[in-house]
């Protein structure tokens, strides 16, 4: 695939560090931004980021072979049902969002079930917002999963793998509805107790916090705007996730008022040794690849 | 304060990293240890963090100036029995555990309540465990809280304050009570957190798990013995900071339910705006020391 033009709409962290690793990874492709920030767009220029924007979405898209929505999941619909009438035929569009069933069925509302649309959730980021955090190789060996529906076009499903490819990702297939499940588990429930964890707190215990309390609450930094969006759109899987870590909380609290020696600490011993062999899998993969 | 003998009750991660630093701060100071696991004990020597070393504790605290407890917190109240008799009249005893209550208490049923005992918490540590981690530069900056109580000997106090000075911390006073009462929200949860948010997976989420979720999860890691201990000990306090926690997940799933935007994006901002200024903070702290 020879990428003659492509369309980053919204110019964030994700968008920036896109329209960075498609400049260091192939010459003459012309990246057009969109946002709804001028000081944003006026950034990313200045970076090499993109090479030009407009403020209107539909002319940002025009003339483009591949369209990416960099925007939070909540204004995807809305995106593209604006720029539908003006891609190209072939044009393909695919999108970094958090969470896809919903963007699987406004694609297929907006550009029609066999339109070149493929889901895309490239897990890379950063509790860093904007531009200026854009890195070109923030994609560098991070696992991107596709969830192309039924009637995706092979072609188009292929060729988007293409790009994350190029930009470093390992790739991996997964339903819309298996990606959203299991992402309530292993990224939006994360976030929910980040933040859970600094809400709950007293000012006079928060200034006897240690670099522990820092790491395990880290992502709550992210942008609040956008992890409303990706949260609500995630409501019933990420209910059923907090409900199920509501039980291990409930474990502990019977285990601690037992005084329960030797089954509170084979469960500290088990989730100790379970993210020791992630780390060590999680590794292995950065360095293998 | 001239130290002339320290015995480090205990050489794993915080009693190598104590020898290291007492040796790279002052010379002519014998440091003398004692653990379970003679391996371990001869790795420290190696290492530096101790000269010698006795697996008979009241052997390794004889003619001490200041002996520190390093062992796990439920050990505490059995060595402190052992040592009484064979202390010198005015040697000083801390202890590094990460609960204050219990040590209190014990250090007056066995050392007699005016006795130069002054526990110690150092806000410092690592999710890898043994000698073989130890760093001379471990407390360097950070935070430890001292919780002498009302009848402990104000030279003792000081005395011991002016050692973790030596190792470059800064010092607060608490009570026992509060101490463990702050200590549940701002580390003993976190703890407990991030090893449910470990048990809860499925292997198929696991699979897909970014730096967020391994960051949330570090401290997960840390030994599940040692932290079973302190859990315990401060059970109390932890089952009220579990039911605050419960309760901020109770409110989440409500505003999930109502599709709350406003309200989700607000407490998720806030807790943004919160972490930012404490890490902030911390950052100066670092700094300015």
């Amino acid at each position: 695939m020879h990428w003659r033009q492509i369309s980053i709409l919204g110019v964030g962290l994700l968008g920036g560090s896109i329209g960075l690793a498609v400049r260091s990874a192939i010459g003459n492709c012309k990246l057009v931004g969109w946002g709804h920030r001028i000081e944003s767009l006026r950034r990313a220029e200045e970076i090499g980021a993109i090479d030009s924007f407009h403020t209107d979405v539909a002319s940002a898209v025009t003339g483009s072979d591949l369209v990416v929505l960099c925007t939070p999941v909540g204004t995807f619909e809305d995106i593209l049902k604006q720029i539908a009438p003006a891609l190209n035929a072939d044009c393909l569009v695919t999108d970094v969002g958090s969470t896809k069933r919903s963007v699987v069925k406004a694609a297929e509302k907006w550009l029609g079930p066999q339109a070149n649309f493929v889901a895309s959730h490239p897990i890379a980021g950063s509790d860093k917002r904007g531009v200026e955090f854009a890195r070109a190789d923030l994609f560098t060996n991070a696992l991107c999963i596709l969830t192309p529906a039924s009637r995706t076009p092979p072609h188009a499903v292929h060729q988007i793998e293409s790009f994350w490819k190029m930009l470093g990702m390992r790739i991996i297939h997964l339903s819309p509805e298996e990606h959203d499940q299991r992402l309530a588990d292993i990224s939006h429930l994360p976030h929910v107790l980040a933040a859970a964890l600094v809400a709950m707190q007293d000012d006079s215990a928060l200034q006897l916090a240690g670099t522990g309390f820092l790491d395990t609450t880290r992502i709550a930094g992210g942008d609040g705007g956008l992890w409303k969006d990706i949260l609500l759109d995630n409501a019933d899987n990420l209910g059923d996730s907090l409900k199920r870590l509501r039980e291990q909380i409930n474990h502990v609290m019977h285990l601690l008022e037992k005084q329960d020696q030797k089954t509170l600490q084979t469960w500290l011993a088990t989730a100790a040794d379970r993210r020791a062999q992630l780390l060590e899998r999680k590794l292995r993969e950065m360095k293998s690849e």
